[in-house]
């Protein structure tokens, strides 16, 4: 699509409504912590995916759903068999999370069919605004639920693993397996998904497009170790098996695994700790990590993964420490389309923003769809890199760049 | 005294009942975990100290109460002004404790009245067997609360501050304020005090009976480790503040200032850790560290101190970690009455009993007493060095060996 035509698209873009709605959104589901707690399949996303659905319909799409409970807004009324092009991202939040994650994409995509209904396009292939359900792992423990249950990925043995007494999910889809699953017999065309970076790399780079060229898939393990819990003031040093030490050092190799692969973009984190029983006059008999390992490079993460369980072994000797490790979670990176980073990044210049490639950090649902379609993903910098709280941010001029590419880049992919 | 009479008072000492009390006192306050759930100032430990004062009168000591709640059993009616010789211990428990901390040293007082009396003792000073109430830290943070108070070194104020909304401390202790603290006026000849090990030298080393030099000061930090909550994805591992992994290395720091000073006893613990928010995808931002560093060597105690203030800094420094030190508590090592330490190793010779000087690990009351009265402390093994647990336990045959000793010490000791 000629320039022109891209920057009349761009320039129907109101960074107004957007910023509105963005807004209107968090002030509807602030919680106690001053963020927004919009936890998927509760009741404050039930009335944020409302808010969501009348900006679809005034945007002359018409609403459906899928058996999950992704939401969609389609200017072809969802017809069987159809070719479409889709935008979106998700509305459901963490807990005392931002304003930002998510629900930009989501904005962003309803406001980029107002802006290309503004400029007067007609594309040629139905546009598809996509609302998926509990991206967020904070609910079950693993995120993407809805649009792994849109390629159907989520097999029901898997949901009713995560099963909760007070979120019984695998129950209600049961109920709804009468509904086919939407991806079924859909031809798609291309995905696209605008999403704040969650990092600080176009924040220091001065850079308002990051262009996604692969999202990591995190393995996560729960590490067990089990020592001797012993009097702290009764017991010799030279005597101890202590569990927290053991983890002390575990957590620094955790690190270090990172560190020795970061020219590969691995990351490799210790989130969590648990050590008992954690009174001031017991040295601690047993402790839990648990570990997030990440990258796009699979032998840059199997390093690191190696690593970690290689010092565990020494440690474990060393110390008389029984260390066991369980996988919570195994992801593999993802690389999106070359094609649609390419648009991506064209449009970008076309357009006047600065844009540079950038694996993403953070797991998104594009990755998902990425197995199923094309996909491209356009990032717009996080304020410090600031995300899943409060005070996550991103200045409305780097939001307006984001749109603006979004809008041009769809409007170039339907047609 | 004479060899021939401390082992007619030792020969007195009736295992068979020492055993009968320690296990009926363990049933009667067994909890769901199985320990022993013995709390000061709960329900169950006025049972406890009943069965206890029944004991007493059993053996001819006539029972009474200070303000705090210690309980005496003295064989000259507690007559104001009088030279008195005490044994005795606690008999409250950490939550899900062992049968012997603190009773085998109660029931081995009153065994040892027993004794002296069947052995046709009639000693020259008056026999008082004291239960100190609240010895443990569980309830307040801060134990020893009855010997404390007893020596006057516990302030309304210091009561205040551990004031808890269940447990009215310094209110119950306001009423009772008409009631002089039991220390006053009274000339205290000596204190001897049987406890278990809580550690493992003594098995280690083949020896029935500890003979205490001195007892450890704890000083307790809590230590706040202020970094930067990321995604744990998203943020690469340079641009990191994570207060986890600073945290690990301050863990380390801490047994490393006990390793260097192991040659003079000192031990260093980091007994629990907390980080926040503890998320799979979040690299921690905060973390609280409790330590507790105790020896009986002042100086080297300050070594160890001062080793784990300087790695903070330097970590701190490195990292971008704000680490802050509170102290919850400052103890003082106390070294016990030489004298009174010689009369029980003499008597343990005596008897036949092997006897090893040796620093306690844990705190007792003897060291509040130490600073009042001349203390002796005598240690018997604890099997693999376990206590504070439900399966803390002595072999019969060293308790024996330990009443033996503390019988006839206090026989000596009285005259």
């Amino acid at each position: 699509m000629e320039t022109e035509r891209l920057q009349a698209v761009a320039s129907r873009v109101r960074i107004d409504r957007v910023m509105e709605r963005i807004l209107l959104l968090a002030e509807r589901a602030r919680g106690e912590g001053g963020g927004v707690d919009r936890l998927a399949f509760s009741p404050l996303e039930a009335e944020g995916m409302a808010l969501v659905a009348g900006w679809m319909q005034e945007a002359g799409l018409s609403v459906s759903y899928d058996g999950i409970g992704n939401m969609f807004g389609s200017s072809d009324g969802n017809a069987a068999g159809a070719e479409v092009t889709m935008a979106g991202s998700h509305v459901d939040s963490v807990p005392d999370g931002g304003a930002y994650d998510g629900v930009l994409g989501v904005i962003g995509a309803i406001e980029s069919v107002e802006a290309m209904r503004a400029a007067g396009l007609k594309s040629a292939v139905p546009l598809e605004v996509v609302v998926w359900r509990c991206e967020e792992a904070a609910q079950f423990g693993q995120g993407r639920l809805g649009s792994l249950f849109f390629t159907g990925e989520l097999s029901m043995e898997a949901l009713r693993r995560m099963e909760r007494a007070d979120l019984p999910l695998a129950q209600q889809l049961e109920r709804a397996a009468t509904l086919r699953q939407r991806a079924e017999g859909r031809k798609l065309r291309g995905y696209l998904e605008l999403h704040i970076e969650q990092g600080r790399r176009l924040e220091v780079g001065g850079i308002p497009i990051g262009v996604v060229t692969a999202i990591p898939g995190a393995i996560r393990w729960r590490i067990k170790l089990a020592g001797r819990a012993d009097h702290s003031g009764a017991t010799p040093m030279g005597m101890r098996r202590d569990a927290l030490a053991a983890a002390a050092e575990l957590i620094l190799a955790v690190e270090r695994a990172g560190m020795e692969e970061r020219s590969h973009e691995t990351v490799s984190t210790a989130a969590a700790i648990r050590a008992l029983p954690g009174a001031w006059n017991v040295v601690p008999g047993s402790a839990e990590l648990l570990t997030d390992i990440r990258g796009i490079e699979p032998e840059s993460v199997e390093r690191a993964l190696n690593f970690v369980r290689e010092q565990a072994k020494g440690i474990g000797i060393r110390r008389g420490i029984e260390i066991t490790f369980e996988e919570a979670t195994r992801g593999v990176p993802v690389r999106l389309d070359d094609s649609m980073a390419a648009r991506v990044e064209q449009t970008a210049i076309a357009l006047g923003h600065n844009a540079v490639r950038m694996p993403s950090g953070a797991g998104h649902d594009a990755q998902t769809i990425a197995h199923y379609a094309p996909v491209g993903m356009v990032f717009v910098p996080s304020i410090d890199g600031i995300s899943h709280a409060p005070e996550e941010k991103t200045r409305p001029e780097d939001i307006l760049a984001g749109v603006q590419v979004l809008a041009a880049t769809w409007a170039s992919l339907a047609g």
